[in-house]
C-alpha cells in the first residue's frame, strides 16, 4: 500500500519534469523498487524516465522487470540504445530479455553489440527457456587445479568485477571439464601454499543443460547451494545457475500450478501484459470441452424427465447436490495436486491416500447429509429428506474419490497432474452425481 | 521415479539388518536425499536407521525433513539422544523441530542439553514461526568498525566453523547495534590494512522481527540478498534470514494459496501427516458454509416449480448453466488471486482488470451461446435455445464480474484474496445463476 504513495510521488515528479527531483529520487529507491514501479507508468511516463536514469541503472532495473516489460521497454529506444543497455545488463537476464523481441528486431539489436557480448547471448539463446541451459549465466569463476590457494586469490581478483558470484571458485582443466569446486571461505582461511587441487571438492553437483529449470531449481534448494554448475553432455562447463533465479523458477511454477487448477492453461507471461486474444486461447480451450461434457448432464435429466414431473420436489435439490459434489472434489484434488508437485505423494501411495480421502468425505457427508435430512423433510417430506441424504453421502465418498485416483493415475501416465483442475473434477460429479440421485429416488420413492 | 528404486533398495538393506551396506550406502547420499526417504520409511524401519548412522549426519537429514516429521522421529528417541541431535542442529531449524513437540516433551528434552544451547533454542521460540524473528538464525558473523581488514579475516577464522553463512560480514557496535555489512570477497580483495569503516556499506537492508515471513522473503528475492539481517525495534542485531529458508518460504505460501483457493483452510502440515480429523476440521467449514448458502438454490427452484413444470425442458439445462458460470469464475479468480500474491495487481487497478475479464467473458460467452443454442434448439426447440443461449452469455458476464470483483474488494477490507475460493465462486453464482435463467425465461418463452 506505501507503494501507492511513492508511485503518486514519482508521477508527479515525471509529470513536472522535475529533473533533480527525479534523479534524487533515484539515489535512495533500489532497482527492485523501480521494477515495481516501472510496470504502472504510462509509456509517456517511462520515457522520461529512461532519459533522466543513468544507463547502469536504468540496466539494472530492466534486469529486475519481467522480460516481457523490459523488452517493451527496449522497444520504445533506438536500436543504438537498446544494444548499449544489454551490454550493461548480466548476460542471462539480457537473454531473456532478447526472448521476448520479435526475431527481426532482436537481430537488429544484437548486430549493434560488441560481437563478444552479441555471441554470448547468441549462445544462451539457444537453450529453451524453461531448460537449466536457458537459466544459467557464463558468468562463473574458475581456476586451474594446479593454482596454489594464494595464485587463485590473485586470479579471482582479477575476474570478481565480471562475476555474478564468486563465492563458489570452479575447478576446471584446459579442456574445461569440470573437476571439482571450492567455497571463496576454503581459499582464504586455508595456508596460502596449498594447492588448489588438495582444497576442492571432487563431488560437484551439477545438472545438465538441458535438464528442466525446474529440476534444477529444486537440487539447488535442497542441498542448500549458493550456485549450480551447468554441464554439456561431455562435462564441459557451460554456465552456473544462482540462488536468485530460484525463486522466480518456483514462484513461476507454483502460478502455472494454481492457473492449470482453476481450469485454464498457463499464461506464461505477467496477468497485466496478457491481451484479451491471448486470455481467451488459455481458456476457451478447457471451457469448450467442458461446456460440452456438460450437455450429458442435459441428457442425463431427459432421460429421467418423467420421473422429475411425478416428483417435482427432486428438481429443487438438483443444484445443492451436484454443487456438493464439486466442492468436495475441489478441495480435495487441490490439496493432492500440491503435495504431488512439491514431491509428497506418489503413484505408489495411492492406496492410504484414498483410503484417507474416504474417511474424510464419509465424516463430511454424515454431518451434510444430516442437515439435508431436516431442511429436505421440513419441505417436501421424509422419502425427498432420505432420497437427498442419501445421495449427500455417496456423491462426497464418490467425488472425493475421483479427485484422489485421477490426479495420481494421470502423473502415472506421464501427464502432468495439474491437468486435473477443479473445474473437470466438478464436471465430471455434476453428470455422475445426477445418476445417483435419480437412481437413489427411484429405489426409495414408491411412485416412481 | 528412480527414487523409487532407491526407496526399495534402503528397505531391503534394512530389513535385512545389513549395516555395513546401510553405512556404505550413507557414505553416498547427501541428506536432502536422505529427507526424500525417510519420510517413506515405516517407523521401524527408521529405527534401524537411526541406529546406524553416525549423529551428524542424522542432524543434517532432520535439518531437512519437514519440522513435523523431524519431531515424530525425535519422539522416537531418548530425551538424552533427542538433546544431543539438537545441539547438533543449526538453531533455526533445531527451534522449528522443538515447536512441533508437545510443550512438556520439549521442556525435557531442552532440560537435557548443553544450558547455552537451549537459551539459544528458548529466545527463537519466543518468536512466532511465521514471523522473520521465527525464520533467522543467531549463526551469524560480525566484527568491530574499528579491525582493520587483515584483522577481520583472522576473528572470522575463528568463528567460520559455528557460523551459518560467512559471505556477509556484518559490522555492530559494542552494544551490537547494526552499522553495515560488506561481503567476504570485499574483505579479500582488499588491501589488507584498510579499516572495516571505510569497507562496509552502511545503507544495510534489513527487517524487524515482528515483520511477516513472506515480506523477508520477498525482500531477500527482490534484492538478490544471500542474507537478510533481522533486527529489534532499537536496531540491535539478532540474527539473518539466509536464501535456503526463502524457498521454503515461498513454496510454504503457495501451498496455502492453492488450499484456500480450492476452499479449504490451509493444513500447516504435510498432507502425509494430517490425520484424518485435520482434515476434516480444515475442510468442513467452508463446506457447511457453501452447503448452507446451497440452500438458496432450492429455494429459488421452489419458487418458480411452476414455470419449470410448465416448461419442464428448462430444467435439463439447470446443471449446464451453473456448471458453466462456476467454470469461467474458477478460471477468472484462479488467474486473479495469483496476480495478487505476486504483488501484480492491487484495488486501483479494478477499472481495467474487470474491463479485461468482460472482455474475455464475452468472447467466450458468445461461442458458448453459439454451441448451446444448437444444441437446445435441436431437443427442445427455438424459445428454449435462446433463453439458454442468453443466459449463458448474461451468467459468463457475471461469474466474471464476481470473480474479478471480489477478492480486490477483500484486499481493500484487509482480508486474504485467497479465501475467495473457486467454490465460493461457484456458489455464489449457482443462486444468481438460476435466477438469472428463470428470469430469462419468463421475458422469452410466452407461456410462463
Amino acid at each position: 500500500m506505501e507503494n501507492d504513495d511513492l508511485l503518486a510521488d514519482v508521477r508527479g515528479l515525471l509529470a513536472e519534469r522535475e529533473e533533480s527531483g527525479i534523479v534524487g529520487l533515484a539515489d535512495r529507491l533500489g532497482p527492485s523498487e523501480w521494477a515495481d514501479l516501472v510496470p504502472r507508468l504510462d509509456p509517456t511516463e517511462v520515457a522520461v524516465l529512461l532519459e533522466w536514469l543513468p544507463e547502469a541503472e536504468i540496466a539494472e532495473v530492466l534486469e529486475e522487470l519481467d522480460p516481457a516489460n523490459a523488452a517493451a521497454i527496449l522497444r520504445t529506444l533506438s536500436r543504438n540504445e537498446a544494444a548499449d543497455l544489454l551490454e550493461t545488463m548480466d548476460p542471462d537476464d539480457a537473454t531473456d530479455v532478447v526472448e521476448e523481441l520479435p526475431d527481426a528486431e532482436a537481430e537488429q539489436i544484437l548486430g549493434e553489440m560488441e560481437p563478444a557480448e552479441a555471441a554470448e547471448i547468441r549462445e544462451l539463446l539457444a537453450y529453451p527457456p524453461d531448460s537449466a541451459g536457458g537459466l544459467m549465466t557464463p558468468a562463473f569463476v574458475a581456476v586451474s587445479p594446479d593454482l596454489r590457494a594464494d595464485q587463485a586469490i590473485t586470479a579471482l581478483r582479477q575476474v570478481a568485477e565480471e562475476a555474478e558470484m564468486v563465492n563458489y571458485v570452479y575447478v576446471i582443466d584446459d579442456a574445461e571439464h569440470l573437476l571439482g569446486v571450492l567455497s571463496l571461505h576454503n581459499l582464504v582461511l586455508t595456508r596460502p601454499d596449498t594447492p588448489v587441487r588438495d582444497l576442492m571438492a571432487p563431488e560437484v553437483i551439477r545438472i545438465r543443460a538441458d535438464a528442466d529449470q525446474e529440476t534444477a531449481a529444486r537440487l539447488l534448494t535442497d542441498h542448500n547451494l549458493l550456485a549450480l554448475p551447468v554441464v554439456d553432455p561431455e562435462d564441459h562447463l557451460l554456465g552456473i545457475i544462482t540462488q536468485d533465479d530460484v525463486a522466480d523458477v518456483l514462484e513461476e511454477e507454483a502460478t502455472e500450478d494454481i492457473e492449470r487448477l482453476g481450469g485454464s492453461q498457463p499464461l506464461d507471461t505477467p496477468y497485466r501484459l496478457a491481451g484479451v486474444p491471448l486470455l481467451v486461447r488459455r481458456r476457451l480451450g478447457w471451457l469448450l470441452f467442458l461446456f460440452v461434457a456438460g450437455f450429458l448432464t442435459s441428457s442425463v435429466l431427459n432421460s429421467y424427465e418423467a420421473d422429475l414431473k411425478t416428483v417435482a420436489a427432486l428438481t429443487a435439490f438438483i443444484p445443492l447436490i451436484i454443487g456438493t459434489g464439486g466442492n468436495v472434489g475441489s478441495q480435495t484434488v487441490t490439496t493432492l495436486v500440491r503435495a504431488m508437485a512439491v514431491g509428497e505423494i506418489q503413484l505408489r501411495d495411492i492406496g492410504w491416500v484414498v483410503a484417507k480421502e474416504l474417511a474424510v468425505g464419509l465424516t463430511m457427508g454424515l454431518v451434510m447429509a444430516l442437515i439435508a435430512f431436516g431442511r429436505a423433510r421440513y419441505s417436501e417430506g421424509s422419502e425427498v429428506g432420505l432420497v437427498v441424504a442419501a445421495t449427500i453421502i455417496v456423491v462426497t465418498l464418490w467425488s472425493a474419490t475421483v479427485a484422489a485416483v485421477l490426479p495420481l493415475v494421470l502423473r502415472r501416465l506421464r501427464v502432468d497432474p495439474a491437468v486435473v483442475s477443479a473445474p473437470l473434477i466438478t464436471t465430471l460429479v455434476d453428470a455422475t452425481g445426477l445418476l445417483i440421485y435419480l437412481t437413489i429416488a427411484r429405489l426409495v420413492i414408491e411412485d416412481i
